[in-house]
């Protein structure tokens, strides 16, 4: 590495000339190229915006100036740039520096983001902030054309050309979000991507209008005005234009001389700016350019295995569960139908979409449009599944308050990812719908630990007449179970997994299989343990919660999920609705704080949420009070 | 009435002649002004889509075609129309007729509805569903041209644009939400109203290329495409057309033969299509149409008092409190700003605006950018004070998470008409807020049981360095004292009212004030309470309550806001987390259940949670159990 070896800071970089860039910028790439595929996380993306940060960097001052990167999963160069390279090999590694912007990370950083479309907010805040604080630098966002068709990224556009503010918004085109990008605006991003053609054009009409001959007056006045129309049509960006930004674009993305004159002309120009770019998903690495959908987010590999997300699993995973489940009970009913935003791989949707593309919708990155069509389709009869993360279905808890549950529309919920997430981190972690769905009227509720149970806990949802949630995690099936013995799923019924005489652990979802452990721990400690598997949070198992709770022995609640609100939040409450008053029952779930990246295992096992822990706590916290002999 | 008198379904309407409507349309306005002016309910909007409303029954079958109003309050002459003429006068009143559409009225309504910005994801859906079942009939979405402006909006435009849908949206463009309308759209909007003049132009336009002699080759072929897109242009709606929708219009909104003829027009062409119509709000009454604001929102009064929402109140609502308060506080502290998303009055914040212009933003009907805005301005050390409804926030939930508690920014949320709200029922019931609030780490929760509780909470919050969140119902204040004993706000340091000997109530917020009122009838029965007042939800008094519960007394924890996972649920969480084992608590507040529209104090009545209410609980439920003798 001749220049990147010399780069702790952006003032290192301002020190190289234009010249060297291009070469910098190759070398971040294989810097990329070599450490991503160790690490894992995002390829593509980053691939894509090397010269842009580059050119970034050496514009502007990014402390007094302040970028937003979108969804920010983009910004390993942005991390090289400013002093993490030298730890940058720790990328999302438990411990190590995590996969997005991080303002404990750096004082370059600004935000620590995941989800989509909130860069032009937060940016507008910082523009805002500034005029009034009076502060010099400029506040620029950087987002991608997926990114912008989020329904709050419209919000923020539509409002920073109201107010005038002084904002760089530059949208980064790469023709694509993880797979394709869906929605008009991004087939009017690939028109106006034809600009040379309207160039010409626009020379042409100039010399036309040179021709006409002595139009005076009204005429004369028209063509003016028509010269005008066409001049504002000709420069691309209309859209932008009309919502008062000025446009500036499109340029390619890739050549530095270009980026940094575009930056230096809109650097101090003032009002609210767009500047498009064109950059090539994954440029520099062969596989991910002819395929950025695999190279999005790459796995962790021992050296250079190339190994993409989702392939080479030893088992199935939950995803993998839902998604042929969907397709078997498709198949059987022809109400049901798919609908993801932007995630066809992340949710196996995929594989529906090739057996049923008419039944199949991907809205791109718009959690509130997909939950509204979704509560449109219900009315007519349809069996919508929308199938979204835990994590990305926050941004649509309105539209699941009001269009499903209120008007108790038959609406299906697939949150994947439910749970803790591993090396994305708080952002993505799915610690919180427990809590946000049982409060609303109408729902209905359940985890499976199976994808056996998973596929039955589906075909039980299609043939209720209201609102579910099925929640799973990220990972395998750890029981691939056949269906002998399969207790039919029932509306809140649970499941005694194991009667034992000592103490009761009730875990919810996979949890359910973490207490089949501890219970085999205990066992060993000459401790009795009951297993139970509530499939359902909401309704609960009154009965027999009712049940266990007057053979007053302790029982622990055991979930992936924010102990605030959660599930045992939810036992709690049903034990005092009631009526009793004399209870033992310990809730094990996530504490009142953001989940830390890492591996899952590893992060449940921080947290005692894994076999070990759950047993050493039944141990020391439980069965002391009673007096047991512990043998530890 | 010549006509209106006869019509109780639409086929009723359709069979009146196209002349006759105008009157009748002058009848429903006469009919909406004698009843609305009883009732209360929002006058302007309906008033201005009387014609509209009349020429979509007349030209479509309202049950095989769908209509989904967005927000669904302008939906009054569409309910007169549609059978429930005859019991328009219970509008909004207990038992009576909601104000927006309800399913449970009508086959006529598709959906409960009372937020902004959900009818094109809906009727996108019903499109969708009718194209996969082979069903007949067009899905319609009505949208005013504030409620466009909202994401969610965008993003159904852009999905719809890119599948091309066989849909047909009806901007009712009014030029102005429920103040002004924001955002560079708007103003879009505005330039496109001005077509005549584009269309003279366009003649022009024409009478010149005709004038060009003898052009051929690339030049001609030049001149040709600069016709295009000289036509594309001048047919005003460009935003829509570029996100794939045939644009039709601006009409006039009130002209009945040319809505009929455009309606008809449209009626049987395929794939999106967008209708822009302008109409006057509070057509056809003076006072509205001259303050549409004033007459948004009409408050019931006897016998045509004509007093708007917010006049001639006795006392100081919660919502001027604030209003004082921000004013007050942003005297002292320059950091301080003011956000509303588009409810300038509503808040109060229209009084800051006054005051402080350059420090006040009203973004529009974008709840989720108003979030991301203030947590952007936070990080600049700005204290911005995001002022929305406790229904409202909803939409912003996923931002609330991100961009404030995740980053821990020092954003403060004013949460206005939490509890129950009254007439406007359901839909803007604020019942969730602490449950979805309370989840999150890093915030601080409270809520006031006064005026000057408010303000010194409000001082506290911006002492505070993380998010924070402050509660407060609709409604007047009920104790206006003064300053003398107040104790000073301390951070999870409840306030203990009254000390009793056999019962303990935990009221949060007002109903504090609630119990203090049970506290003096159970006196006269002998029973001596004990009244806190929590302030805070998160954190808990741990001390107090552990105090508390060591007593062994029964508690009863009071709120007006669901019990599932709200102030109870936070309470017991907190008791089985210390360790306690028994007891004796019970959880007062809204059930499982959607709350119905009627006046607050009624619905509090009939949930129990009134000062009866809840001393009848304690008397028959708790101290029955200890065995005191009741004096009922």
């Amino acid at each position: 590495m001749k220049y990147l070896d010399r780069i702790d800071s952006p003032n290192d970089l301002k020190r190289l000339s234009i010249d060297e860039l291009p070469v910098l910028c190759e070398e971040i790439r294989e810097f990329l190229n070599l450490v991503v595929f160790e690490t894992g996380g995002h390829l593509s993306s980053n691939m894509g915006v090397v010269e842009l940060t580059v050119a970034l960097h050496y514009v502007f001052d990014l402390i007094k100036d302040k970028v937003i990167f979108d969804v920010s999963h983009q910004c390993y160069p942005h991390k090289i740039l400013t002093g993490r390279r030298k730890v940058f090999h720790t990328l999302r590694q438990y411990k190590g520096i995590t996969g997005f912007t991080n303002t404990k990370e750096s004082p370059y950083d600004n935000f620590i983001f995941g989800h989509a479309g909130t860069s032009i907010s937060t940016a507008l805040g910082i523009a805002t902030a500034k005029r009034l604080k009076k502060e010099d630098g400029k506040a620029i966002a950087v987002i991608g054309d997926a990114s912008i068709g989020a329904g709050m990224a419209f919000e923020a556009l539509n409002h920073t050309g109201h107010i005038g503010e002084d904002l760089l918004v530059i949208l980064n085109d790469n023709c694509m979000s993880i797979s394709q990008t869906v929605g008009s605006l991004s087939k009017y991003l690939t028109k106006i991507r034809i600009t040379p053609l309207y160039k010409e054009m626009r020379r042409d009409v100039a010399s036309i209008l040179e021709k006409i001959p002595g139009i005076g007056g009204k005429l004369k006045e028209t063509v003016e005005r028509l010269a005008d129309l066409v001049r504002l049509r000709l420069s691309g960006g209309d859209i932008f234009e009309e919502l008062n930004f000025d446009y500036y674009g499109p340029i390619d993305g890739h050549d530095i001389p270009l980026l940094l004159h575009a930056l230096e002309t809109v650097k101090d120009r003032k009002g609210p700016i767009l500047l498009h770019i064109i950059t090539e998903k994954g440029k520099g690495h062969d596989g991910a350019m002819s395929d950025p959908e695999k190279y999005h987010g790459i796995s962790p590999s021992k050296k250079k295995s190339q190994v993409a997300e989702g392939q080479a699993k030893p088992s199935i995973s939950f995803t993998e569960a839902f998604s042929q489940a969907m397709i078997e009970l498709a198949k059987e009913d022809e109400k049901v139908v798919g609908i993801t935003a932007a995630m066809p791989g992340g949710t196996g949707l995929n594989s529906f979409e090739k057996v049923f593309p008419e039944r199949y919708f991907d809205v791109g990155i718009c959690e509130q449009h997909a939950v509204g069509m979704a509560a449109g389709q219900s009315t007519l009869g349809l069996k919508p599944v929308c199938a979204i993360y835990s994590t990305f279905l926050q941004r649509a808890y309105d539209q699941v308050f009001q269009e499903v549950c209120l008007n108790n529309n038959h609406v299906i919920f697939a949150l994947d990812r439910a749970g803790i997430v591993g090396q994305d981190g708080a952002t993505h972690a799915g610690v919180f719908d427990i809590a946000y769905l049982r409060t609303f009227p109408n729902i209905v509720l359940m985890a499976p630990r199976s994808s056996l149970e998973l596929k039955e806990m589906l075909r039980f949802s299609l043939k209720l007449n209201c609102p579910v949630g099925i929640r799973f995690p990220r990972g395998n099936c750890e029981i691939p179970f056949d269906s002998d013995g399969f207790q039919p799923i029932e509306l809140g019924k649970a499941e005694v997994l194991k009667e034992g005489s000592d103490v009761i652990l009730i875990g919810y979802g996979v949890m359910a299989n973490s207490c089949l452990k501890t219970a085999a721990i205990l066992e060993k400690d000459g401790i009795d343990a009951s297993v139970v598997n509530p499939r359902f949070v909401k309704p609960l198992d009154s009965k027999l919660i009712n049940y266990l709770l007057e053979q007053g022995k302790p029982i622990i609640t055991v979930e992936d999920h924010s102990v605030k609100g959660g599930f045992g939040s939810a036992v709690l409450e049903l034990a005092h609705c009631n009526g009793h008053k004399s209870l033992n029952i310990s809730v094990l779930g996530i504490p009142d704080q953001f989940v830390e990246h890492g591996p899952r295992d590893q992060i449940l096992h921080d947290l005692g949420l894994d076999p070990e822990g759950i047993a050493l706590f039944v141990k020391s916290h439980i069965l002391e009070r009673l007096n047991f002999v512990s043998a530890v």
